[in-house]
């Protein structure tokens, strides 16, 4: 028989206040977003993956749409969707289990799996989701593009020399790339209206 | 103030169970899936898009992976795709919105951006990332691909004459091609595997 | 320098520059986004629901976890998410589904599907946790929780009086809520982790 | 026939057929789908959750609408859900980082995010609910609402003895459960609209 389940009475806590009760032991686990931040950037150096590079990527993709982008804007584009939370999170997974897979480290069958790219397996594709959706729908067709394609390091990142296993961290470059694509369509529409304004005649009352 | 919220003590229902009370009701409203999945058919046809259209997207998508793939299992594959409510319910849903923008009965802003096909409005990417997402994320860069080159029957969907609007169906279309295709792609490791077992030499116990 | 991609063979563009082509035409669309925006805002406010109203489900989602927290911080951070392009998408696409579905404007079965909130009918929570995901996955827990026990104003908007639909907008309002939640959970970290900081003695250096 | 689509220009191949080129290899990887299913249900036996746990849940969530529901047929909708690729990826995945974080063999800080069960990390969220959207969006709220409440076995799961680290899999089992519940809700209704069709006069001409 199942247990019923009584969804606890008015007065009593509804959940238990996690945060609230490990703030109050001590020693106790903080997380420490800089050092989260920092471990981000030095797990990607370390895997061959520079910020240079992705905005290559982000170049390849947005050049069409404007002309006068230039390749500092695209790295300070990348930077900044590396610095979101949910973005490090998804670096750190998704580089673990790559790390994991090259040292065998894993159970079968998700070691052969991994280590092999396995396209039926898309939990490398679910991680790096989550990092364009934080920019919003608008990137879905740019990271789909950019990981069919694989151009510039998702290219190295690709080539299986039977050592090196970036199943997740080629997916994961396509999401910054992507997610940083659609940062910039979001920001350079703010500047074109921003420019527009400011030509146009007001109706002398001095508000907008 | 706000209001403190009490979720109701054992005993009580806890929800409205919302089913069962609409079910009492004379004259209630109950769902016709078979209506639902033949208005599906019907608007897609109506709207200029056929199943042997999708179907060669999906073999456009395939065929390097599965040279043997005939356009007829490509169609009896789009065929299952849309046999899924959460695919029907995409495809109601992002055609009706695409007419009302033909007949200028959306309210503004609306209106302009989905007549407009407005690169930073996304929501049409969103309800056909929900028909990917049927089966698995594997899909996800299959629709990425075909959404940015637009082959086939997208490439008509796109053409701006001033007088259609397909700002949803070209993107669900693609979705649905996608998701036929992680399906093949399902498929064929299924057969693959019942290949290789029925040419493998048992260990004569007469079991798997 | 970036290496120029080029995909298959160069020289022919890849797709056509959408915005770029439209921006040379006379009279062409052109996005507002404060019109958007303003938009946005209007309908809300139109369809019964303010921004005091969804504070309220904040501060019922997180006083537990930041009891310090106000009903002025909730507002406030409700206007944060709010402010995103991507949400605002959402809102005014489900409240004019919402509106058109009153109006008995939609084509059935879509029509019947949206009047009486079908529960196999998923676009509603398929736009809404676009809303969620510009904050991250750790939403997704709040809104379901929020969406089951439709507590405030949530109860009110799914009080069935056969004239009024809320189909889209008590999912979207739920939305709004949990990412501004996950916005709160990331900003109280922030915070947390900058008065340590300035409680800790350095070392000396001056540098962090 | 179809029209073959060459993209850009025609001759060359547009990306490397990964699967064609693997299958030439000897000794080659290749999935066995059996492998993955059997190992799933064992990992999940050996972390402490069964079938008949999950099915619990199920039963919780679906009881009120479906008053006649037995425990049988929830189990044997977990099971329906189980036998999914894209559901067998994730709990593989996530049970094997919740073992790596018990055995401490994580880089810091992923350690100790995962190890603390973090409130602002979302990757065990993110798997989850590729899980649920494998049967549409209609579970995103049974997933919030039993990933809050935490009955029945996720509450042992979530139990911090300070040795058992269970991050993923407690997500994953609520979304296994939340999946069987959608699957449920379809299944009812196909039910449902099969028995009337059986109980209405026909117009006679055998055909449906």
């Amino acid at each position: 028989m199942y247990e019923r389940f009584v969804p606890p009475c008015g007065g009593q806590p509804q959940f238990e206040p996690k945060e609230v009760s490990s703030l109050s032991e001590s020693n106790a686990y903080r997380l420490n977003s800089k050092e989260v931040a920092r471990a981000t950037e030095e797990w990607m150096t370390r895997r061959g993956v520079s910020k240079g590079q992705i905005g290559q990527l982000v170049m390849l993709l947005q050049k069409d749409y404007f002309p006068e982008l230039t390749l500092d804007e695209c790295i300070a584009n990348v930077e900044a969707v590396l610095s979101k939370r949910e973005v490090q999170n998804a670096v750190l997974t998704g580089i673990q289990l790559d790390m994991l897979a090259e040292e065998r480290k894993l159970l079968p069958p998700l070691q052969n799996m991994i280590e092999n790219d396995e396209g039926l397996y898309g939990c490398d594709e679910v991680l790096a989701l989550s990092i364009v959706n934080v920019y919003g729908s608008i990137g879905f067709t740019n990271f789909g593009f950019i990981d069919k394609f694989k151009p510039g390091v998702l290219k190295k990142l690709n080539e299986k020399n039977g050592k090196d296993v970036h199943t997740f961290l080629d997916d994961i470059v396509g999401a910054i790339a992507a997610a940083a694509s659609s940062r910039i369509a979001h920001r350079k529409q703010a500047e074109r209206e921003e420019k527009e304004e400011a030509v146009l005649p007001g109706d002398g009352s001095g508000e907008e």
